[in-house]
C-alpha cells in the first residue's frame, strides 16, 4: 500500500486530518448513523453482525431520536469540529505563515467521511498528511477503528502521488490539553464560593470489559490524564474517576458515573464538579448524558451544587494545544507513541489497523 | 475515642508504625493466616462469612502450602519488613539524630498484630504515632481494612496518655518511590543488550470489580504510578498495565497479567520486562505468581527473554524514599491525602475506617 514513509522533505501542501467519530448532523441522519455504528466490528462486537447489527440499530433509533430532540434535534459534533478546524487553521497560519497547511475533517460514521476527505486531499495534491486522532486516549473501538477505515480507503484507492503520512495517535497527557482542563477547573473554582467543598468527578466514556481484558491501556491513559490534572492542582480536592454512557447487557469499566453520583449524594456530598475527559467536542454524552441525565440524578441524590465543565470545543487554549501538537509532529520533535504498533495481546481482528500507520515510531 | 489531634507539640518519643498485610512466617502459620484473611469483610466479601469463611480457608490451605513450599516454605514478608524497619530506623537516626524516633511493625493477618504493636507503643510512652500504610495505592480491601483493625483496637483499649496520630495513606506517586522504580528499570535495561526490544509490563494486584464499582480510585492510582514511571523514561518503550493474582469465581480488574503474557507471545513479542507495582516486599505474589507461574507461561508462550524487576524490599533508594516521606509528614510539609476522608460512593460498611484517621486532612 501507499503508506511507506516518504524519504525526501515533502514538496507540496501539508494537510492535518482531524479524524473522529462524528455524529448525525440532522435528525434524518440518526438512522443511517446508527446503522454504521452497529456495523463496525471494532466498536461493537455482535454475533452475526451483518444481520444483528441493523436490527439492533433499528430498535435503538427512536430512543436516540428522543435524546437528540432534547439537545436540539441532532449532534453538534460536525458544527463544533468545523469551528475547531477553522480556528486551528487560523492558528497554524499565524504561527507558520510560510507553510502551506490545510486542515481537513473525516468522520468514522458521518459526513465528511474518509472517502470525501481523501478526495479533497488528493485534489489539493498534498505531499504530507498528519492524521490527528480526535480521541485523546487510545481505544481499538475508536482510534483503531478510525485508522482501519482510513487504511482500507487508501488501499482501495491507492495514490499515485508520493505522500508522507504521520499520526498523532494519543495525547491525553499533552501539556496543552492538561493545561486547558486545569484552567477550566481553576476558572470555575475561583468564580464560585469555596463552600460547600467541591469533589471533582472526572468522567470518561466507558469501554466494555471484554475489550479492556484484551490488554488495551485505555483506562491507564484516562487515569493518567486525571493524575496530571490533580497534580497541577496540588491534589487539593478529593476526586474520583468514573465511566459513563455504557449501554447494553455487557460488563463495562467501573465505577459508573451515575452510580457514583447516587452514592455521593447518599453520603451527604453537596457539591460535585464534573470534569469530562476524553471528549474533544460536546455531543450526546456531555449534553444529554451529563447535563440532563446526570444532573437530574444529582438533584434526586440530594446534591445542592452540580456543575459540568465545558468540553474543549473551540476554546482558544485548546486550539493552541492542538496547534502545538501539530507543529511538534510536523517538526519531528514529537513522534507517534511507542504503543501505536503494539497489537493488543488479546486482539481478535485479522490485522491491527495501526500497522499501516506505525512506520514512523 | 482517643484519636483527636493533639494541639501542643508532642513531648515524648515518636513512633512510625509500618502497617501492612503480613504473611505466614512459618508453614504452621498458613492455616491461621488464611482463617484471618477469609474472616475479613473488607478483604473478602462472602455471604454467611462467619460460617463460609473458615470453610473456604480450609479448602485453600493445602494448595497454599504447596505454593509456599516452592518459595521456601513460608512468607518472607515478616523478615523483609523487619529489615525495612531496621534500615528505616537507621536512616531516620542519621537524618534526625536529635529526634526520639522508633519504627514499629503491625500486620493485619500475622504477628506482630496491632495489639502487640500498640502495647509496644504504650510501653514506650509515645507522644506521636505516624501510621505508614504499606500499600502505595489505596484500596478498602487493604488500606481501610488495616486502619479499621487499628481503630477498633484503639477504641477497645483507649490510651490514657495524650498522643498525636498521623497517617501516610497513599504514596504511589511519591517521587522517591517512582525514582526507585525508574532506576531499577534503567539498571536492568542498561545491563542487558537492547535487542530483542523490550516491552514493559507493569503488574499490580487485581481488585474485584464489585469493589471497583463502589467508586474506589485504586486502578486510577496504580495507573498514575505507571504514568509517572513511563514519563520519567520519556515513554521510550511500549508498555502495558495488567492485574495479577485474582482468585475465585468473581470478576476482577482486567487485563490479567497471565492473559497478557499469553497474547504477547502469540503476537511474537520476544522480550518482556515485568515491573511489579504496589508491592513493598517480595511475597507469594512476586516469588510464586510472577517468578514461577508467569515465567512458565512466558516460556510456553514463546518469549525468549523474561525478566522480573525486584520488589523494593530494603533497597537503599527505597528506604531513602520511606525516610523522606516520614520526615515530610512529621514536619507537616506533607499531609494525608484529601481522598482519605472520602467514603466510597458505594460503601457497604457501617462506617468508613478512615474516618478515625482523617482529622488531619
Amino acid at each position: 500500500m501507499s503508506l511507506s514513509p516518504h524519504q525526501q522533505a515533502p514538496s507540496g501542501p501539508t494537510a492535518v486530518l482531524l479524524l473522529g467519530m462524528g455524529g448525525p448532523a440532522e435528525a434524518t441522519e440518526i438512522g443511517p448513523y446508527l446503522q454504521r455504528l452497529f456495523a463496525d466490528p471494532h466498536l461493537i462486537e455482535l454475533p452475526f453482525q451483518p444481520l444483528l447489527g441493523p436490527l439492533i440499530a433499528r430498535t435503538r433509533r427512536d430512543r436516540l431520536r428522543q435524546r437528540y430532540a432534547e439537545i436540539g434535534g441532532a449532534s453538534p459534533i460536525a458544527r463544533l469540529t468545523a469551528r475547531q478546524a477553522q480556528a486551528l487553521s487560523a492558528r497554524l497560519a499565524a504561527l507558520r505563515p510560510e507553510a502551506d497547511l490545510h486542515v481537513e475533517i473525516a468522520f468514522r460514521y458521518a459526513q465528511p467521511d474518509v472517502h470525501t476527505a481523501l478526495r479533497a486531499l488528493k485534489a489539493r495534491n498534498v505531499a504530507r498528511v498528519l492524521v490527528f486522532l480526535q480521541y485523546p486516549h487510545w481505544a481499538c473501538a475508536t482510534s483503531a477503528s478510525a485508522l482501519a477505515q482510513l487504511g482500507a480507503a487508501l488501499r482501495a484507492e491507492p495514490w499515485s502521488q508520493p505522500c508522507e503520512w504521520g499520526v498523532i495517535d494519543r495525547w491525553g497527557c499533552d501539556p496543552g490539553y492538561i493545561s486547558f482542563l486545569v484552567q477550566a477547573l481553576r476558572d470555575h473554582l475561583s468564580q464560585s464560593p469555596p463552600t460547600p467543598a467541591p469533589l471533582l468527578l472526572f468522567t470518561a466514556h466507558a469501554l466494555p470489559m471484554r475489550q479492556v481484558a484484551r490488554g488495551q491501556n485505555y483506562a491507564q491513559e484516562v487515569a493518567a490524564t486525571v493524575h496530571e490534572v490533580m497534580k497541577a492542582l496540588g491534589f487539593a480536592f478529593p476526586y474520583l474517576l468514573s465511566y459513563q454512557s455504557a449501554i447494553g447487557p455487557v460488563a463495562w469499566l467501573q465505577p459508573s458515573t451515575v452510580d457514583v453520583i447516587d452514592g455521593l449524594g447518599r453520603h451527604g456530598q453537596q457539591r460535585v464538579v464534573v470534569v469530562p475527559v476524553g471528549f474533544t467536542t460536546d455531543h450526546l454524552e456531555t449534553l444529554y448524558d451529563l447535563d440532563i441525565v446526570l444532573a437530574q440524578r444529582a438533584q434526586r441524590a440530594g446534591l445542592t451544587h452540580f456543575h459540568r465543565l465545558p468540553a474543549p470545543n473551540d476554546a482558544p487554549a485548546f486550539i493552541d494545544a492542538m496547534a502545538a501538537m501539530v507543529l511538534a509532529h510536523l517538526d519531528g520533535s514529537a513522534l507517534p507513541s511507542m504503543n501505536l504498533t503494539l497489537r493488543c495481546p488479546g486482539c481478535q481482528h485479522e490485522r491491527c489497523p495501526a500497522d499501516d500507520f506505525g512506520f514512523l515510531s
